[in-house]
């Protein structure tokens, strides 16, 4: 059990014990983990260089054979994050760690193929330490896709950060014509912090008027004016966890097309939430959010998949689709995203992030959906 | 030439012409690029997926056949951002622009065998175009090394955006005793904001008292005291360059000891910045920095390498470090960072983001490097 678990940190010993199920699965003897976040994940070590040994060993839960390699930088740190790890110093972590894993003989040993690059590949295969390097991508992030307990908590408490920013914005009139994209922009993430961002996830978005008909505008120095659409998209960082979060506000009174265009993003939404639920298929999820605004004749000007997982990376598995495949299992956390984007006139997108659960999603992001008029 | 060089903005069409000398050299008939910091030093186009083909074509300036990939949401932003190229819209970028290059039949086509994944690379032989893929690594990243007078301006920005940062921190009385680390970097990262920052280079270090010997801190709610060290590094991005400097100080009066450490990482930055010259080997400037700590019998408690590139990002080519290889061309900026850390005690760090010249580096960072006592 991790040290961290003494309290309510997260469970770290369990999670590599389920990983040890997938090894075993995999038919390989250990996992050499070199993806940061996956590290990350399994150890609670944050520093920026790394690899990790995880050994099936035939799901003894010993792990006198965890070994964690850093660099000398993070010499009194992995000891302090990872204090029940055996860890290894070396300026080259992988090719320590594979070194090792070499003396014991360990045999068929995986690897992160979707991340481990051509040159690394060569670089492991070159050290000719007698393993059997095996492709087995994505083991870890497979784990990620259902959230623990700690980790649930963790989006909440990132969310209501996006919530709580977002809110002090309107209340200290943020949003308002005359101001910059940017200006929008900075506030919101100022205030993000002041309520509980270690981070931010992303550039925000802040896109207004013709602007917001481009899905992922960087904001600029446009001036904000009457009549309007301005979408904003942005989230928070609490414990390593990313909020996601898109609201479209108009600026004054709405015309009957904005109204109409707004109204359809939200009914696409709602549906998009509805068919989340434990065993259904990415594309389904992604269909019944689709044929709303296919429907309405736009099918067209919905340029992007629906949503995405969301945790310890702003875009994580699942993706959810157009004929995505993967089944939803209770306790995955994605986003619900449709757009509908008018080149040269304006565009909606309105999103949020939940949950997957029995007897319907767990909503995170609570910010009113209802057609916001700033005036 | 594209349309941005018209006014003073990047001129892409001589950086491709330079990338194709490289492809000649390495005889390959063209480059898939996929690492999107090369997309947008070779074509300014800034979307979050992207493929570039940019053929040797026996290096004729005409471009018909460099070809740039991207997906639905970035229609516009391809077109506006990069004019001057053919632009093919596909989910599968990568995959699209390979079918192209086969069906064009290009024979020896050089991919990033430093970026591209093994699972990427073997997607890419099983679609069976009939070209041969040769791995070239690093040659974009060899072109961005040297920085052309357009991006030297954009680091001078960036670092003026950092300097005027921490200015306006300390006028403000924002570095003293009771502020929380989190609270300090805050504040400088809004001053940057402030003075032109478009974005922090990565997450700001303030780390205080002991902590200030962890060499890659992050910020807690640990309060400061007097008689601290305070090391800060951080900051600004400017038209996507990033600068990046370091500065401790002490609250209140200094001891010997820390009058002394500071004097010895003073000096050993002065040795690290004067061996900087065009022709220099990155591992003779490493020597000249660390021989100044290891005389004083310190040597073991300069954990890191001296410095680092940067440009579009924060780390890039060239490493400076021990035993390091590589020569420094007039062009190349780097940082210069020694540090000497006491595990328990406190540390200092002193860096400057410089670009190497005849007759001496250009120094970016202006922030005085005398020892600051904040009262």
């Amino acid at each position: 059990m991790s040290a961290d678990h003494a309290g309510r940190g997260p469970d770290y010993a369990a999670r590599r014990g389920a990983l040890r199920s997938l090894l075993v699965e995999n038919e390989v003897d250990a996992l050499l983990v070199t993806d940061l976040v996956n590290i990350r994940y399994l150890t609670g070590f944050t520093g920026s260089n790394a690899t990790l040994l995880v050994h099936s060993w035939d799901m003894r839960n010993d792990e006198e054979r965890t070994v964690i390699g850093t660099d000398g930088r993070y010499r009194s740190q992995v000891v302090e994050q990872a204090p029940d790890l055996r860890a290894e110093i070396a300026r080259a972590t992988a090719r320590r760690i594979v070194e090792l894993a070499g003396e014991w003989q360990l045999g068929r040993v995986g690897f992160e193929s979707h991340v481990v690059t051509v040159d690394q590949h060569h670089g492991l295969v070159e050290q000719k330490t007698g393993l059997e390097l095996v492709a087995t991508p994505g083991l870890v992030e497979q784990l990620r896709m259902v959230k623990d307990a700690y980790e649930v908590e963790q989006l909440r408490k990132a969310c209501a950060a996006g919530d709580a920013g977002l809110a002090a914005l309107l209340e200290r009139g943020g949003l308002r014509p005359g101001r910059t994209e940017r200006q929008v922009a900075r506030d919101l993430e100022w205030a993000m912090y002041e309520h509980g961002a270690e981070a931010i996830s992303f550039e925000t978005i802040v896109a207004a008027g013709a602007n917001s008909a481009i899905p992922h505008h960087r904001p600029t120095d446009a001036v904000l004016a009457p009549g309007d659409f301005v979408k904003i998209d942005f989230g928070a960082v609490v414990g390593g966890y990313h909020s996601d979060m898109t609201r479209t506000f108009v600026l004054g009174r709405p015309t009957d097309w904005q109204r109409e265009v707004y109204s359809l993003v939200v009914e696409s939404q709602r549906a998009g939430r509805k068919a989340l639920r434990p065993g259904a298929q990415a594309g389904e999820v992604d269909a019944a959010a689709r044929s709303v605004i296919e429907a309405a004749g736009h099918g067209k000007l919905f340029v992007h998949g629906l949503g995405h997982g969301v945790g310890l990376r702003i875009h994580e598995a699942p993706g959810i689709m157009k004929n995505g495949t993967g089944t939803l299992l209770s306790g995955v956390a994605v986003t619900v995203e449709p757009g509908v984007y008018f080149p040269g006139r304006g565009g909606v997108r309105i999103e949020d992030t939940l949950v997957v659960r029995e007897g319907g999603p767990e909503l995170l992001t609570h910010t009113s959906k209802d057609l916001t008029v700033v005036e």
